[in-house]
């Protein structure tokens, strides 16, 4: 079983993993920014890949003006002679346009490429990313670049990837921008009557009569219309999407090579599920947070999300931290072995590629305290060390490049769903949608159980339990997969606030959750945002209560398994169960506590029959992840844990052999393979 | 006795409800959107509103893309079915002008008429609220539109009254503004002397030498000038003021049905003692915050403020909440019963209305989740039936429509000494105006003592206590017409940090309250803001800290009735009193804890020889107010109360009679008839 | 031993203290704006200024309106009289030049003189410090009244100091600075090369390619660079220095008075140590917050700061507060005698006039709320009781003035390191320079050590211990001269984050700190920012906790005095010693918590062979240090304390003669010389 997007990605990784005559391998790297440094340097820093295992780095990332010093002018020699030394020393290139960082002459000659804020305030050059989507000028340049990029190392034998822009992300409110909304908005809703009733516009004398009145959420007295808003969050996603895709059409034109960029996960400004059709192999920068105890199962979370954008198929984690980062305000750095735990859980969670930003530490610029492979005070340290650490660890795990991870649960997670979820003037600001994700997923973390996540346009089928955390746009096709899953023997859980609206965020009329209602076998009629803790009780889950957010429900035929107990929603059902066949539909209409939900959880496991990667459940904080025939073993935690294993496994990372029970040090992983008898 | 504005309202309310033939009615209903909705729904709404008891309803708030949808043009037909369709239910209107939200057409055609912050940031429309108040070309065609409403329904039978704009609280700070500013600044301070004087402009070097060079306060590099700010506060509340009565005589000059406009109690940016004058019935908008344990308190002051805003004439409760709000960032519902009680605390404190906004929940916009009188899960829900609960209890208490409130306790409070007193830059930020207004409110709401709030120009014959909580700037006229009021008989009391300042915010010299200190035989010459609380000792009200606020203060013959007992303040007074004749003027220059306000507010209504509605003190959190005959008893606890009531009693809500004794749910009121023997 | 700043202020404060034929004395006085005030007040100022001790008033810094209350008219009269007034009774004038705050008519007239700032918005008058002072037709307004004041004033007799401008701070982003910005830039880097090396602009793409393209750091999507912030910080730091020397020269053209500016202390926004050279008498405002128990020490600090600047020699304070300030958000005035000890703890600490901000509390404008000598209550006031008080206590104390400080320990302190370490991005925001500053501090003030705070390019010679509590940007100069300091016998203490950039922010490659780590035998290869605290053990300190900050360090030859306890930094030293000769490096790479810096800073203490003024340590708060022959013991806590005196003192004070031991009030000092026997 596995997850299917709209438009899965084509298994580019395959092309960087498998090559004729050899076995598989993972890859392994990071960004390298060779003009920050002396030619002088670079030999050395070629060597010291070479020793790390290096064999994989991203250059030309920030690298506009150093290929463009002026406008239309060409300085290629610098990049020829870094091409050719890393080929040379057996690394190779995934080139990067340099398109999200023009050079200030761009700017400063076309201020109409600046980008322009919701306030009207012009962002100008002197940073990175300044430039509008829109702009036609901006586009010409960074085309123009791109294609000859792609002219000059189309057959460049190092070059293996190319790699468009950066955290692609860029929003703007200019005029250009503005005129691209209005020809997005035509496609969408056809004419003005068609914009007018989408977004309501009867409500506070919106109402527009010509196109040119129609611009983007700008400064404004009070509320925008919520759909306006949510429209121009789809046209910014798609603006960047046709950006990605008409330079990754100017590389394609000239070259085979697998052409990418990089996510950022559960990135809020782009819709993933839109775009990752786009890239021959998904990509993902992801940095833990050393300092956050849940920033295991929101690494994993991402991981799954990643590997779910590409149909299951491997993809490339493209940057990670070394050590700390930069931009958080306090920014802790990772203790020893955590690097190399990190890595090891995306590798489990399908990774084929682990890389870093960057190589060497920056000594100048904004990014210059964000660690790096190679640290400012040299190789010889202990974030060095275990670099190369990692290196030899990932040449030990080649056998898992390629391999799938089955999921037979999945999380659905919808970017419009979001953003409509959380536009202001909602019933509470405390319901926030990566939270309600992250809980839902934890019990199933916890327990070792695989897990897809999907878009609202997935296909459902070879999934036994599907759980929608907050689903808050709900559209009727997916409304009728869902009945034909559950009616197909799957186990469905809803969580609240979900099916509220419609695709253009307007409440759907009638008891809630609108199109689900009759699934669930029960239906609401208010939302109870909560000004305190309500007491609720239940027969399977004991008493509890619940903070933040309730729903006045009813049962309509389902069971009820909890119920508040006392105040105004005294009786009022909180968790409720309707069978279907062999399938059931549960709804939960509020937010459990964290050991409620995941007795839930347990529920609705076993009434789908899925278990968790192990027999048993695995010792409390260990992660356990099978990927092909290797099973994961992490422990991030800062105690060492005692772990029963059934059979002999040989421990591909250390070559030993564990015999039904061992011990795992903190902050150290295993990768199990079963021996045969 | 009763509360006198400088400009009382007319009686517009009387013309709602007495109508010849039949007995009083109180009104009912709330604002109707039709134009949200296809018309095929506008006949059940009208047979919804007639089964609730529905018999006003606001129409055309933001309306006008609707009645124009392109420049010019007029579009009627709509509102002439939806009249026409409401008066055949028995439903009257409150027609509104729309000029509250011009249609986009006008901001993207005349820029000049959308309004500018204090940055120069323009705001755009797709919001509400877009125009500047002083621009003409918003005025032209404000004043069209509003024209062809008044000449084209001034006669429509179902039309009882008129309704300009909404909550006007607009600013900006545009050029249009600036010369708006000047020309009233010239009204004000006649020549640019007059004005240099006024604003203390030879502090900072910040003497006008020429009209034109006279702006509004925008960004600036430090503080402003306080005395400026005062005066754009004073130009802004004017030029709305100014907006309304343009918009209304074009109305009074086609009609004499009463006309109006929605207040917004005690909001900050509009000085209604200005404004009271100018509208034919008030009407006021509040919504209770469930989550706020204060919100009986708070609303039963602003209800009582709005009553004296209109002379202690009924007024109209336009907007509430049926439910929860949108606005706040978590938005609690209201519980069973809550919706009745808010509704009665109005009515027993002066409404002859009952009004919610609004009568169908939007599905679209950015009010999708304010709740409304019909809520998206249709009528057959908690929250209509409360509805039309509602309705059936309004039309039992017909009885008290007309009815005055009579108080012999007036709290005074004035919009530009709040302005003035929280500029920036004062001694401290933690003295807020409306805390001490309510903290003062509150023992007396707790005792059911019946309480005017007034203006500093109200008449103050009639009253035997006048508690001026803070007053930050006094004028000689109303410091000698205290001065009457004591050697009247009258009691009075001061709070801390009054008579400060004098009209222009000039801070008046020499020891202080400067106005008043021979009246209260006290004086001060220091604000003491507290790092620490301060104990107090008291011989008639124990020991005590207080915090926040101090004066340095002594007794010029005053009776020193609490003094700091340690630290830098020992032995300086903290309350005073001298008797003046039969009348007493207190002064307090801490701010109490609530304790011992009440305690010393007890003592001043025994001096005073005021009582509460009831012999005794009500049961805790017991509301009890007597509007007319009608003694109102309402319990907006989550507890049961045993009440103890002289006589025999009629409950009109329910038919009842009540002999001596009584048990009160939760969230329920009483409305009480003595029987004669 | 004292301080030697690189171009040390002459001894300007020597012209106002020392006069031939009369003894000498200190000054007193404030700022006095008399065009606030009806000319009528002006003989009842006088006369009560003479009553209270007053000889020296700052008058005109904010008369440029009323100086030229049209373009190009002149004034003057007014002044005249003020001057001539002031000088027949006694009061000696420090004249101002207007400029901090031009009249409206030149924003209006000139909209290019109002300063824009990074948003684009441009900050209008109404305030005041609305200039650019890059613009040049600011300047040449401003040097017009400047030369008219100095031609008119140049030789009246009351004028014994010249004052230009007030708080130079202001800062702008127009085009007009951008400009000057690139002025400044190709005096300090030559040609786009060097600039485009120190800024590191191969970083993130942002190569110029012409000088046209360089602009102040402006709104931009994300960070930016450090190095352009850092230089802008320099560069707008030296624009006010440029403004302070065109008006400076305008009047010594005219005058041998001493000129001055008011500093601000630790004012983050102007390097005083590049500015200090460029005055003839060091004046600082500085204004102690009553409300905060550690204000004595940061006054403390501060002023050692400020007679640093200044070479030791003696200062002015030119604002302080009588009682309280009105720009924090709770202004707790002065308690009793606290006014005098903030005097008294200036005296002590070199200066040799005591001024406050100001005369007369003015009644209208933004600081009508800032306390003054002379308050709105009038004369007959304990504040202005106290005012006297203080001006007779002065006049006993002109012994000291003139007299030095001596201090053999010194705290290093440089702008533009401060500038660079807070850059947005780095490891922690946590680290602040000022707190680690006064944290290192406070050990030394506690024991009564004497101690200058110093630049980086001040002479070392004279001091036995130096402490570089953080010092991020370290030069090669410096680094060899602590080399020096060590090896000729000095104790050097270095603390956290030390020696991390080059003077272009540029991070120094290698273990750090790198240019001291040899001298200091230990060096570090990561910084560690914590995410909980981290226990620690010394034989020599104890067991503690560190917070917020460690470093993974390793000895290369100190000893380790502290080391890290348990988790990922077990065993990593925490503070290490290395002994060269006589001398010691001690290296601290963690915040110690305050009692353990406390011993650590004992230890260098004792190998410095450095003490207190008082043989033993002083009782806990209590202030104590040595100026000349006057031993000062303040104590401003809310205790009094029994002090052991060895010998007989008479204190100048009270004239009392303190035979071994007495006995100090809450808020009282001393002022004593011991009696010879």
């Amino acid at each position: 079983m596995s997850p299917r997007t709209p438009a899965p990605a084509a298994a580019g990784a395959r092309r960087l993993t498998h090559h004729a005559g050899r076995p598989p391998r993972l890859r392994f790297g990071g960004d390298y920014n060779p003009e920050q440094w002396d030619p002088s340097v670079w030999p050395q820093d070629a060597r010291l890949m070479r020793e790390a295992g290096v064999d994989l780095v991203t250059v030309g990332v920030f690298s506009w003006a150093q290929l463009e010093p002026s406008p239309g002018e060409r300085n290629f020699g610098w990049l020829d002679r870094v091409l050719d030394l890393l080929g040379e020393h057996g690394v190779d290139v995934d080139l990067a346009t340099p398109t999200a960082s023009p050079p200030p002459w761009l700017g400063h000659r076309f201020p109409e490429t600046l980008p322009v804020d919701a306030d009207g305030r012009t962002l100008t050059y002197g940073s990175r990313n300044q430039f509008c989507p829109c702009s036609p000028r901006y586009r010409e340049a960074a085309l123009a670049i791109t294609t000859d990029l792609a002219e000059r190392y189309h057959d460049h034998p190092a070059v293996v990837m190319w790699h468009v822009g950066n955290e692609l992300g860029q929003w703007c409110h200019c005029d250009l921008a503005a005129a691209g909304f209005r020809t997005w908005l035509q496609r969408r809703h056809g004419d003005l009557d068609g914009l007018n009733a989408a977004w309501g516009t009867a409500f506070w004398s919106q109402r527009y009569d010509d196109w040119d009145e129609v611009i983007p959420p700008r400064a404004a007295p009070y509320l925008h219309n919520p759909a306006q808003s949510l429209d121009f969050r789809r046209f910014r996603s798609d603006a960047l999407r046709d950006l990605f895709r008409a330079e990754r059409d100017a590389i394609r034109a000239r070259t085979d090579a697998p052409v990418t960029t990089n996510f950022m996960g559960f990135f809020h400004h782009v819709d993933y599920w839109s775009f990752a059709g786009e890239v021959d192999v998904v990509a993902d920068d992801h940095y833990v947070d050393p300092a956050d105890a849940r920033s295991p199962a929101r690494a994993a979370l991402t991981h799954d999300l990643v590997r779910s954008l590409g149909g299951g198929e491997p993809w490339v984690l493209m940057e990670q931290a070394a050590g700390a980062v930069n931009w958080r305000p306090h920014n802790v750095p990772k203790p020893a072995g955590a690097m190399q735990l990190d890595s090891l859980r995306a590798v489990a969670r399908g990774a084929d590629a682990v890389c870093f930003f960057q190589w060497r530490q920056s000594r100048a610029g904004a990014e210059r305290f964000h660690s790096a492979m190679l640290p400012h005070a040299g190789p010889d340290t202990r974030l060095h060390a275990e670099v190369r650490e990692l290196g030899a660890a990932l040449q030990r795990l080649g056998r898992v490049a390629g391999a799938r991870v089955d999921a037979r649960v999945a999380l659905l997670h919808d970017w419009p769903s979001w953003w409509a979820c959380e536009e202001p003037a909602r019933p509470s600001d405390r319901l926030r949608v990566l939270d309600v994700l992250l809980s839902h997923y934890e019990p199933l973390f916890a327990r070792g159980v695989a897990v897809d996540v999907l878009g609202p346009a997935c296909d459902l089928d070879g999934y036994d339990l599907l759980v929608l955390p907050n689903l808050y746009l709900l559209e009727h096709d997916l409304a009728e997969r869902l009945q034909r899953f559950v009616t197909g023997g799957g186990t469905l859980l809803v969580g609240p606030f979900s099916g509220v609206a419609d695709a253009d965020a307007r409440i759907r009329e009638g008891r809630f959750p609108a199109l689900l209602r009759d699934l669930l076998g029960a239906s609401g009629e208010e939302w109870v945002p909560l000004a305190a803790p309500s007491a609720c009780t239940s027969a399977q889950f004991g008493d509890f209560h619940v903070d933040t957010w309730a729903e006045r429900l009813r049962s309509d035929g389902a069971q009820v398994l909890a119920e508040h107990a006392a105040g105004d929603l005294a009786g009022v059902p909180a968790v409720t169960r309707r069978a279907v066949g062999s399938g059931s539909a549960w709804y939960c209409s509020v937010l459990l506590p964290p050991a409620v939900l995941s007795q839930v959880l347990g529920r609705c496991l076993d009434e789908a029959g899925v278990g968790g990667a192990l027999p048993g459940p695995p010792p409390p904080g260990v992660e356990v992840v099978r990927r092909g025939d290797v099973l994961f073993v992490l422990n991030p935690g800062e105690e060492e844990v005692h772990l029963a294993l059934p059979g002999r496994h040989t421990d591909l990372l250390t070559g030993d052999t564990l015999d039904g029970a061992t011990v795992l040090a903190p902050r150290r992983g295993l990768a199990l393979v079963e021996e045969t008898q």
